[in-house]
């Protein structure tokens, strides 16, 4: 399938990197294709810059957020909570309309330092933001409970554990099923409609924590039942 | 031990009735306790009222919350969250003072229907409220992360699954802990200040999802690590 990956972070360059191994054809979105390989710096995470990430993912290829979203059949929105309606704009109405849109992203605000705190929640999410803005595009959240590692490769937690889709589209979250499974997902329960996105979005608030308490963001919630 | 647990729906009944199994000496606390008794209705959940629980635990005594609280070692708020307070001030400050005080209560607002939001959240969560309203209990944020017969039997799910302590003292979070574990419970985390109950409190908006997609409240989340 033809898949835009929007957003160059860690998240984004899991998700390109795990369906272009699986044999998607990938192109990442970025504000400015030049500047992103330009940075030879570490970002705020320390993290290495996407150049370097990039050098050793060659078939993946980096375009601006419209052009990759206009070549797509799929988009996943790996871009931070507070960036996502503009970089979604930057992508363009016309360019997701019809689309599947993958919203992975939270809207932690880091303003008060950590842990953040979200910028909308309980009675509004941001994945119903991005439907509002974009009412063509077929958006289904689901991912934005685990870190970038466990969301593509499930299986290196040694043991089942549970992933979420929320959306209004059966067809769309049926195609992001799909793509759950071929990253090792065993147990991703369909909680309804895109308004069920508030329950997975507030599920940072103790992730953040959990994180915290454990040491380590290599843990997921199983629903066991 | 001495126990007081205050209130009298689903969840006072079951730790109750718990505790008094486990050989603990129960007293759970009420408004008035001879109009409790004298209920013979359903609540509006349906359940059976709490005389007909009562005739079937004749070991248990009732009382008022703050004759229930002076008795008591170690006090349980099992009532609802928007009555949480309320509760408490009834129970009495000097009769909570140096006690361990275990919050199980969420603060859920149904006044807009179903699912109910959260009446404070993200910045701030009830079990903070309850220790800056009663600063010499030794507040312990446990068990509002899950439903009334899970809570006191997590065992009858068949597999191992997660609750979380909240608190700022070891000592009262230990104790609890053992309390935990000797309703059944084999993985309590503890998230550490009681500030992390912001965390285990907003579970519930996927929890209340969650039982709509799965038809049932009987499951729980397993913290896979």
């Amino acid at each position: 399938m033809n898949i835009a990956v929007l957003g160059t972070g860690m998240v984004g360059q899991a998700i390109a990197g795990r369906l272009h191994d699986l044999g998607h054809s990938v192109v990442v979105g970025t504000r400015d294709p030049r500047a992103t390989l330009a940075r030879t710096e570490p970002d705020q995470m320390g993290n290495p810059p996407f150049s370097a990430w990039h050098g050793a993912h060659t078939g993946v290829e980096l375009a601006t957020f419209a052009d990759a979203a206009a070549r797509a059949e799929l988009v996943v929105n790996a871009s931070s909570g507070s960036a996502t309606l503009e970089v979604l704009q930057q992508a363009g109405a016309d360019n997701l309309a019809g689309k599947v849109l993958v919203d992975v992203a939270n809207p932690l605000d880091f303003s008060a330092g950590f842990p953040p705190t979200l910028s909308v929640k309980d009675t509004d999410s941001l994945g119903e933001q991005v439907q509002r803005a974009f009412p063509q595009a077929r958006v289904v959240k689901a991912l934005n409970t685990l870190n970038a590692s466990l969301m593509v490769d499930p299986r290196s937690l040694g043991q089942s554990s549970t992933v979420f889709v929320s959306g209004e589209d059966a067809d769309a979250k049926a195609a992001v099923v799909d793509l759950l499974e071929s990253f090792g997902h065993d147990d991703v329960i369909d909680l309804g409609g895109l308004e069920t996105a508030r329950g997975t979005e507030m599920l940072l608030p103790i992730w953040l924590r959990l994180m915290g308490a454990l040491g380590t963001a290599q843990f997921n919630f199983k629903v066991v039942r």
